[in-house]
């Protein structure tokens, strides 16, 4: 395949979450265009077995291969934690970043005294792939998770900045903060939209690592590094597609983007 | 097909939720054999859309039609609210339940005021489906919907006395109880673990419509004037088909069904 710097880049997701890895690729790459899946009629992956993700992932990949995509984003934190073995074996070769790695590197380059804080779904925290890729890069490191399964329908519900979310944070981040962390992983997508309220509740002396945006500067360097990045003057195009009908993506999804989504294509599988 | 009344029943839900109606189903009819079929892999359905609900739920009543059923009993008010048309086409003859013809029945039956608010997910409110009921039996009744679209997470988390289950409860259930309604449906089979924590909130004012037991009593009944009541004295057999890997389902249902679930299989879709 060819390297064409003006072909898109895939991104994807069990539903609406990485819409804030997109938004976070618009601002630091706003001439590369995006084809965007969300698996809308299968969402939520973060109690699925691993075996089914597995599955799902990779119908998913060859979804976005057949678009003729430049590079892979795996923006859903279950996927990347389970599945990333999957996308790997079928990209042929074209980049493929995920939202753990990019998450692990910022954190460990960050971090000042070595002790991180991850939180994220359920199957995200049990797989510990987040430990697991940042004792690779620096086995000093302390890894201290917490599951929070209530933040993603309470982000969906729209209660970002409601008492019932800050006492549940509260309650979920209590033995992350005992630990005297200097740095908490956002390791969901959906969590960015929870900052404000996160960093209230965790204080100012910890770093919230927002695994959208470290995505998005992962994505910039290996462009760059592999001759990939788009530097022309056309301008980018989005493209998004879902497997459920769009209704509630397009609600939700433009909290998420921060933006109108314009037209959402369905797709029946 | 022969009425055979040692055939089992079939119940059949979206996850694990349809395991209060198995268990208000094995105390009232302690005789009858049941398979439960739970879609774990495609849970929740409640943020579907009805295309997808209605694929899915005909899938299902095939896969229990094929287990040689003597009834459906659709355990799912999301199914049963967008989705019975589906079930009662491919029937065949045979009866079918729902839990939401079960609820409306015996919130209209006992209704001091005729004053009755339901709650549910947003998928199940939205349909309208237990208040065209209820007015199909008395054109009379005052109904006031609550989608609750948090309930559902909190009790997977196990948080059913938990404070911030309270406080969401008090927020969902204001406009609610400012109507004075004097019944409430728990239009979602998961609220039957709410009961405790509902009945402090609500008041004792409120008569709560556990739908799990009101559809129990509609299938004895049922039975019963089919002539298909099993009478014999072979012990009853439970089975349990999931689509996803049962860990989880293991772990929640028992919490569901109040007793331990024994095998369950999972069948490839």
């Amino acid at each position: 395949m060819r390297a064409d710097a003006t072909r898109p880049i895939g991104v994807f997701d069990s539903g609406v979450g990485g819409l804030t890895v997109v938004r976070a690729l618009m601002e630091r790459l706003p001439l590369e265009s995006i084809v965007y899946f969300g698996d809308t009629a299968r969402v939520p992956y973060g109690v699925k077995s691993v075996a089914t993700i597995e599955h799902f992932t990779g119908q998913i990949t060859d979804f976005l291969l057949q678009q003729d995509v430049k590079m892979l984003i795996v923006a859903c934190n279950t996927m990347a934690a389970v599945a990333a073995h999957v996308v790997a074996e079928r990209a042929g070769g074209i980049p493929v970043i995920n939202v753990i790695e990019a998450g692990a590197q910022a954190a460990v380059a960050a971090s000042p005294a070595g002790r991180i804080g991850v939180i994220g779904t359920p199957t995200t925290i049990n797989s510990n792939a987040y430990a697991v890729r940042m004792h690779a890069l620096d086995s000093g490191v302390r890894v201290y998770s917490q599951a929070c399964p209530l933040f993603v329908p309470l982000v969906e519900e729209g209660w970002l900045e409601h008492p019932v979310t800050r006492m549940t944070a509260q309650e979920y981040l209590r033995p992350v903060l005992a630990e005297e962390v200097d740095s908490l992983v956002l390791g969901c997508t959906h969590y960015p939209l929870l900052k404000p309220l996160l960093r209230d509740v965790v204080g100012e002396g910890v770093r919230l690592i927002d695994s959208a945006v470290t995505t998005a500067e992962l994505a910039a360097r290996c462009l760059h590094a592999e001759g990939l990045a788009h530097v022309g003057r056309r301008p980018a195009s989005y493209r998004y597609v879902v497997t459920d009908v769009p209704l509630r993506f397009q609600t939700i999804g433009e909290r998420f983007l921060g933006r109108s989504l314009g037209l959402v294509e369905r797709i029946d599988w």
